[in-house]
């Protein structure tokens, strides 16, 4: 019996979600296609006419000589060296860094504007990840376990009279939406102002990074000609904690503040 | 009296948990610095050392003029350019690397070699993240729900003889060894033969790929010199897709199966 239901949901559900997936994946290609493609080709030009400018004001350069300092400029960056600026930039490997990493790593952020390079250091990253990953997972689930009294005084709810069924809800949302506050709109205001972003910007490395996906195109805290007070970074990684253990709450409550909702409504 | 047991579970649990993550990432730290700083400082001093001999070589450059070069490249590098070669390398946002790309987003992989640099790029981004990640996780949970079968076999075990037991664990282990390899030992070598990594890089790609790290200091199919065959973006894409419903599915599997083989061995 289980077995049949299986494989009835095998073909009953995973073959329209396998297209409703592809379908969402081609959206996505073909929207970001279309918003990206021309902004690349004009920063293409644009390279290029600086290239040519360049060749033109110093003549004792050819297109060669030029191409090998590209290719030494590309690989001293994939080897972590900031090519910017001279050797007293600060090391990225600091302990103050080395800490923020070892988070990107557990919290499979991976911003990857640090990432070992040595074969030692990716022997100790992979088995550091299979341990810190789930201890992250395990820390954030118990670090968000006070929400859980709201939530269980949200499971006793059909006891409860009426207009303290709202008061609740009321609550709740007023909770919800203060925490979001604090998490996703003032921070990237206090980022936005110390790195010079817009406000959008400072959104978007927010949502960026509280999602985990983690580009690595804004990171808080690594412009090299930028002096950050000392405690900056750590309280962008308390930031990052935070967010994420209330996510990780937040999350699953709101399927669940929708179905009361509409409960309330039909009973009305 | 859940209200208690809360409480006492935040001091209880909590604290230890905080004390262990912070002593973890402390540890990944020192470990971290150890291994890479020391790589580092000599990448840095190649190429300061590069650098210097460029400018010997052509001595119409000055350092100011060869900083604003730098300058040129990093900023080209980071609006997504590669600064490699000429104009007609193929566009980072032809129809398979921006599918490539959203594939990235949904999984929060987000290697960020391909970063939206438009602010409508960004913007739709955020929102395409916001349906695409929830729709990775039902698809890839619905992807696996074949495995279930197993784990449903494992449910009703106490109810079989002994020797029926043992066969379904070593069943189980080894339907997870095949398909580990298959999943984490076939396709890093095939990378890495692709690629010209060693196996050691192609295994560390692999396991920063599944686990959603996604540093993007190694991705497949990137390499503006290489001709790669049309279909091996689409292959890497679906090892990726099968990678991360095997590992949803396989992670799960482990306590539980490390809980039955301590019972066979307590009553043996
Ligand atoms: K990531
Ligand atoms: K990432």
């Amino acid at each position: 019996m289980p077995q049949a239901r299986l494989c009835s949901c095998w073909g009953g559900r995973v073959l329209p979600l396998l297209l409703a997936y592809v379908c969402y994946l081609l959206l996505g290609a073909t929207v970001f296609q279309l918003l990206e493609k021309q902004a690349e080709a004009q920063s293409r030009d644009q390279f290029q006419f600086e290239k040519l400018r360049f060749l033109e004001n110093y003549t004792c350069l050819d297109q060669r000589a030029l191409e090998q300092f590209v290719q030494v400029i590309m690989e001293a960056w994939v080897k972590g060296v900031n090519p910017k600026g001279n050797s007293t930039n600060p090391s990225n490997w600091d302990f103050g860094s080395s800490f923020f990493f070892a988070g990107t790593v557990v919290t499979t952020i991976g911003y990857g504007n640090l990432a070992p390079s040595t074969e030692a250091g990716q022997v100790f990253c992979v088995f550091y990840a299979l341990v810190g990953i789930p201890l992250n997972v395990v820390f954030l689930n118990h670090l968000g376990a006070g929400l859980h009294a709201h939530l269980a005084a949200l499971e006793r709810w059909e006891e409860q009279p009426r207009r303290s069924q709202l008061l609740q809800i009321l609550g709740l949302a007023l909770f919800l939406t203060l925490g979001t506050l604090v998490i996703l709109i003032f921070p990237p205001m206090v980022f936005s102002h110390v790195e010079g972003w817009s406000f959008g910007e400072g959104f978007y490395f927010a949502f960026i990074t509280l999602s985990t996906i983690g580009f690595g195109d804004y990171v808080v805290g690594t412009d090299p000609s930028k002096h950050y007070i000392s405690v900056y970074r750590s309280l962008a990684a308390i930031w990052i904690l935070l967010g994420l253990a209330w996510l990780a709450l937040v999350l699953p409550l709101g399927p669940l503040l929708l179905h009361r909702c509409s409960q309330l409504w039909l009973l009305s």
